[in-house]
């Protein structure tokens, strides 16, 4: 039985303390917030569960084996840092750091006191994620040609990080998990409308040397919801449509090939438009997914699938995109 | 009566006969093109418009005023040149040349013969974008922040042009028509899925000195059709769907706004939810305002919406663009 | 080479001239309409296609093959007669007549002057319900257990017919195409909001013997326009939208099988949630079927898929569902 | 402080539990389930809460103000009758009893016993509904002229009630909320496709004495989910689809109007298409308005909207139709 605590009780927090409280392994001994208010929230309907309006007391308490990070961006180093040093397992929440530098010191404090340590990419647990792995894993798709997605909405501003930070981590995490090759270079564009200097709209292109492209468009002022993700392949192209309650999954069986015109010395393309297929997709909820992997982890040492290798490489993408936009658009290497 | 000669006979050969038809003050009395099967398309139904192979019989004809040049881009600038040349008014389909210098050769030429030059923006003539126009003249949706096309689908790779050169001139003309500041600059970056170094999948950033940002995703390799315009105001925001058999054009009653903290020396941002408001939009074919606005500058010498200038304005952002992708992504100031 | 004529050039004219124009086994020599602003929209664009306002001028015509009746459906009954009388092969729009006395009027003196009677149940040449077709006929789908019809819109009222007679001869066509079996039964409901008596809103249901069950919902009075059918087999389900552009069939793997629960006596019904499929579908117009089919009756004397044995049918059941809407809901049998 | 206990812990049941717990003035002190493994899905997270097999245990039980009815139908009468004599306060799931008979014999007791009495038509609550029953008392919409439901989806098939009393029930309570006037008659198709006699696809109309038409079509065996309703009014019309996770309410400023045309004696029909408004409608949970309207009845001895005149009344129209599908259709009088 794993004892976890969650500091940081956000939006996110109700869904993490009922999946750690809904498994046979794990349970839920103590909730840290800043906010007396969040805390009571904890309290009503689950009095058992201690709660601190100070993270140091998670730190400290024995009762405590695991900690989920779930505060604002800024503070995930230094808090997993303090867990680590305390002999806790650590799950972050994504994204992991505010920088290569301070994933790389985690990492490294992690190994040395032989803890889990794991960041929370939820969407790779989820069904629909699961289905595009194995489409690309079973050559479905055929050779991937270019990756799509667009995460927009209104709000929620956040007051430390842009939208980039914000929103890609999903779609950036999904990338890294679905396509094996390594990203060669970043362009992003980007730009705010509160006189801050955070983006509350971005657009990023990750470039690779095989011709692979990856784009993503974020924001925060649409007035629409949209998460759609298109990844085309050679053979097949898969549309990712999350807005949907079901059919989130469309294989689509079009193509194009291209061929020589010798005569007119010109390429010339086929296209081929043909059935759409719609798997059934695993509908469980992804975060009992990352519960459990994160559990597992802790007990077996079993490396999970969003780990901390993972975590590292969104940051780093993130890090790029940041200081693109920062030069007006500037290919960054990786 | 004016008579219309329309050179290339493809796609949009048949809507332009039948626009140019069915109005009071135009006839169509030829149509050519290198295709003899093509032409044989127009003469079943409609025996009594003369068919050729060759533009040059289309230049010398006594029977024509004007002539429709609706062939490959890059044949624009050479048989508006030559039709401008014997005399005849032109109307181009966009993009209307494939470079800033043709297009200013072709105004230049235009101005001195005293004849009409016009380029098919059709777009600018559809109920949707005449609606948008409306909202942002009278206000409605307040200072514009941000713009945002995705015109995506499969095919048809053009042998000779990318995929913004195609796909892009709708929407760069939607938004010169729609924002009247000058943009600034260009990022742009793609791929080329062909080997032939022509993108087929391609993404555009425009920025503005006030901090508008546009931006462009266009592509011919989705599996799926989208035709998606989101405009951002500072009071509202609209989205236009293209798609949608009706109510194309929705208006949200959306905003945020931003507030100092000054105790926490952090911005604040509010947001507002409220209604969406569909109006309803003239369901007028749009080429039929164009026909109208080409006749007119002819018989009236009145500037259509689409004029010259609009044509140059989008190959100069398309001539950018290129550069910008040809430089990984640069930023190409206009 | 069949030579056609048109009477009545109201909304779907321009449609059969275009199709029987652009055939190469028929052309359309004349046109007839009570209204002369009608029979000015034809000759511009076809300045050879003969108009009159009489349709007797039709009838006696010697340039006149077959004759295509597209006029209010009291109308169709003596048209009809009276072009077959003169020696002319009938299509007629549906539904084919108002009564299944006047149908069996027609064909009977169609067999008599051994002429081509055919009824334009447009329909059943569209790839969609060819796919629907195949669908069962290679029991994809099993048994089919219901067929459930969605067809709403605004308007048009008709002044002569209710709404049933208007909008189901489409789905009524389908249903005796895809189901053999014959109906057994009808139950009808509608109302008038017209003070004419002539329903606007109306649903139907047509029992079978087998437990089939099909359910028609017509009205003239929604501000939604929806055209939806739903097809359900033992082993299958079919999603017929035909609104959407594409995709407009849905296969869905998915079905239940019922088994007794001896202990407790009851009956347990499994679920079974699999893949959709969403295949190609043919996409060429159907009003070309239709003319092929009728041009092909009157050359070769083959059977149109719908002939008038279908035309009758779907009168039929129109006409027992007005009697059940008149009887306050009353079972009609066939 | 109301103590609440719940009898049947199935799909509902957490929903139920967190809804008391969540109010300031009340609390959940029991819950009974004749399964244990459900009572285990308590204890978990609430161990703070009593559970039991035996539903006696509830009704004796003194820390039970107020028992929660969300058991199968044809236990709501005897579970309810036995709540009420044992002094409690009675909330029972929809629909109400599986008679007219037996919903007044509780009405007479809870009048009697001077106990609160009301049930649980859910949709009343939400802001959906509320947006349209204010759009009808400011006559916005005008005159109801018509009202269409459409709830169908796969499963789940119940194994002692039809898809009528299963589905019906929210729209039945929505059309008796919505429209003041008295149905007069109902009819109503279906068939059963499991041998057992229960249909799982049926049709109901419910006709009104001033020629208001209301047509339910429910369905356990549709592959897709549909929750569409359409009210249209002689001004307006609404279009409410639940589906959608935003825009749920749309009303659409579409109308047609009836004059005599004197000269040709007949109806005339004059249509208008004009914009869609889509109000923003409070997002509160429903199931929180029924709690607190149900501790209200029990504190302040106010009237619930989801009153015992509401179930009864939603039971009278689905015992006629359950009639009407009895005697094949035939019109069945209130």
């Amino acid at each position: 039985m794993v004892n976890v605590a969650i500091i940081g009780y956000g939006y996110w927090g109700p869904n993490l303390v009922r999946n750690f409280l809904s498994s046979d392994s794990s349970r839920v001994t103590m909730v840290a917030d800043a906010r007396q208010e969040r805390l009571d929230l904890v309290t009503r309907p689950y009095p058992s569960i201690k709660t601190t309006q100070q993270p140091a007391d998670v730190f400290k308490s024995s009762e405590v084996d695991a900690v989920v990070i779930a505060t604002p961006v800024f503070s995930h180093f230094d808090l997993a840092q303090q867990a680590l040093k305390a002999g806790k397992h650590v799950l972050i929440e994504k994204p992991m750091t505010s920088s290569v530098k301070e994933a790389d010191d985690l990492i490294k404090l992690a190994k040395e006191k032989k803890k889990a340590l794991m960041v929370d990419h939820t969407f790779l647990y989820t069904g629909s994620v699961k289905k595009m792995k194995e489409l690309i894993e079973q050559d479905v798709i055929g050779k991937v040609n270019y990756f799509d997605s667009v995460r927009i909405n209104l709000g929620l501003f956040q007051p430390d990080i842009n939208v980039l930070w914000d929103l890609a981590p999903h779609d950036l995490s999904i990338l890294r998990y679905l396509i094996q090759e390594e990203p060669y270079s970043v362009n992003a564009t980007g730009v705010s409308h509160t006189n801050n200097g955070i983006e509350n709209v971005a657009y990023m292109t990750v470039n690779y040397k095989s011709g692979i492209i990856a784009h993503f468009t974020c924001s925060w002022s649409s007035p629409v919801k949209i998460r759609m993700m298109l990844v085309g392949g050679d053979k097949k192209m898969i549309v990712f449509n999350d807005i949907e309650p079901s059919e989130k999954i469309k294989i689509y069986d079009t193509g194009y090939s291209v061929r020589t015109d010798l005569e007119k010395q010109r390429i010339l393309v086929d296209y081929r438009v043909g059935d759409v297929h719609i798997p059934k997709v695993e509908m469980q909820e992804a975060l009992q997914g990352v519960a459990r992997d994160f559990i597992s982890a802790i007990v077996n040492d079993t490396t999970p699938v969003s780990d901390y290798k993972m975590g590292r490489e969104v940051v780093k993408l993130l890090e790029a995109a940041q200081h693109s936009i920062k030069n007006r658009g500037k290919e960054v290497i990786l």
